[in-house]
């Protein structure tokens, strides 16, 4: 797969590793890159990720073959409003956003259906806390999954090279409607990441405890919920906000099965803590199993080490 | 600091790591090791981490100079009440729990006032999710801090023996009252923990989920609850059940918290969530600032890839 000419729009950690990936992997002839600020543009620059820069996404795209929306989805009407007029036919747009069904409506609402513009929904299931350029690297999606979400705009086509770049990048390729995947991500990212942000919100806000001694002792897990809750909030908001009913139920669920586990304690049922701590050590090891347990950045050394000792 | 003779009762993933010290630091003259579970003690006599080894503590204890209890605590008693009446004059006591009223109660009530016995309660508070013998490594204490409390049967010369152990293995030493120590690690760690208990067990519950989707995309932010609620199952329902009223009324202060992120997400306070969402990115800062944010394995190979290096 080659394009001539991709147009990457918000180049944070998504953003710049998948340029890295399509210049290792040859597949982009001018790589082009819009983000609002400034200085992640001079930062993509520098380190050789992008040929063209712009605040402007409307000075970017006129002559793109691939539009990727890599910013927070919040951020993808503005933009292609903009943008969906000047593209060119036989262009596509697919984007990286955590929310399929809201990405999906928002390309499906500015992109007319006869553009000739095909539309892919993506969702690279990778990703690390940190933000930015510099955050990113070419490994970043290796053996991780990506979904992918057609639409009333897509073509078997389109389809099929926007699969070839993630799998040239080390992915696995799944396909699923925009509704199954938003329920399944609030599952397994969405509640997950909100809960961490609240923990850290109310452990850090607790009377009576010195902050000092929360951030001196908090490698005995508090830490572990600081890196999940360090992840970009405009991003985070704008995913929550737009998978909102799924979110708000599991919400429900997870604090009814809360409040069934304080009781447990509050009566000494030590029986029924270790029955649910036995259960979800085996789910570590289906974890483990399934190889999706190494954090981005261990999984980083690991490669590196491995290189230095072949 | 030198021991004739260290009995180190459970020989998991903190006593056989604090063994693996005592060998390097040439701290121990004899290291003989107890333990409920018969392959963990061939598994510390196959590594070289122990000259003994009894399922009876009875058997091991009479010529001790030190003892640490390094089970989980809700086995302090009952191996105390066997130890304890055959533990000679100058020896000290210490143990490794994660919570330390319970631990300490417990060792104050076994050990005798006129007995001539030292105790210190002790937390190295580092860790990995992994159990056994074979999952410890020497450098899991290096950076971290140790919390020591100790007790009415604390002397000095005990302490600072007790001190030095820990500092020979890489780490910081901070002395407080059990009560202190139990407040601080319920919120930076035991209310961590519960949750992530918890949400393992909800998200892996959910009707209407295909279980083998939950895992596959795990690596979305379900894996890193995972890991945590990978832990010991019976460390953890001790842990739990011995701090049980800091520990609950946290759990209330958390759903109250939560609730009104439930609400903010409900009515699309989008600047709410942002602010919360910023200000724990902040936390997260200070945690990478105190050097605290290196998961063990992470930190394990850095250490190896630096070693190479040089």
């Amino acid at each position: 797969m080659f394009f001539e000419k991709v147009v990457i729009a918000g180049i944070g950690l998504i953003g710049s590793s998948l340029a890295r990936n399509l210049r290792r992997n040859r597949q982009a002839g001018i790589i082009a890159v819009c983000d609002k600020n400034p200085l992640y543009l001079q930062q993509a620059k520098a380190l050789g990720l992008a040929d063209e820069i712009e605040t402007d996404i409307k000075k970017l795209v006129r002559d793109a073959d691939l539009l990727v929306l890599a910013t927070p989805v919040g951020a993808f009407g503005p933009l292609l409003k903009e943008a969906a007029p000047l593209l060119k036919r036989g262009s596509i747009v697919t984007d990286v956003g955590s929310v399929k069904k809201y990405a999906l409506k928002e390309m499906e609402k500015y992109i007319d259906k006869e553009s000739g513009i095909a539309v892919i929904g993506g969702h690279p299931v990778a990703g690390t806390e940190k933000s930015g350029p510099e955050a990113g690297f070419a490994d970043l999606f290796r053996e991780r999954w990506c979904i992918l979400t057609p639409s009333k705009l897509s073509t078997p086509e389109a389809l099929a090279k926007i699969s070839e770049i993630w799998q040239a990048a080390g992915m696995r390729i799944e396909t699923m409607t925009s509704e199954h995947h938003d329920k399944v991500m609030a599952a397994v990212s969405h509640l997950p990441h909100l809960i961490a942000y609240s923990i850290v919100g109310t452990v850090a806000d607790l009377e009576g405890y010195e902050q000092k001694e929360i951030i001196k002792y908090s490698a005995s897990g508090f830490r572990d919920f600081t890196r999940i809750a360090g992840s970009d909030p405009t991003m985070w908001r704008d995913i929550l906000l737009n998978n909102k009913t799924t979110v708000l139920e599991l919400i429900q669920r997870f604090v009814e099965d809360l409040i069934a586990l304080e009781r447990n304690i509050r009566w000494d049922e030590g029986d029924k803590l270790f029955d649910l701590f036995s259960r979800t050590q085996k789910i570590r090891k289906e974890v483990i199993e399934a190889r999706q347990d190494q954090p981005e950045q261990e999984k980083r050394l690991q490669a590196e080490l491995n290189n230095l000792k072949n």
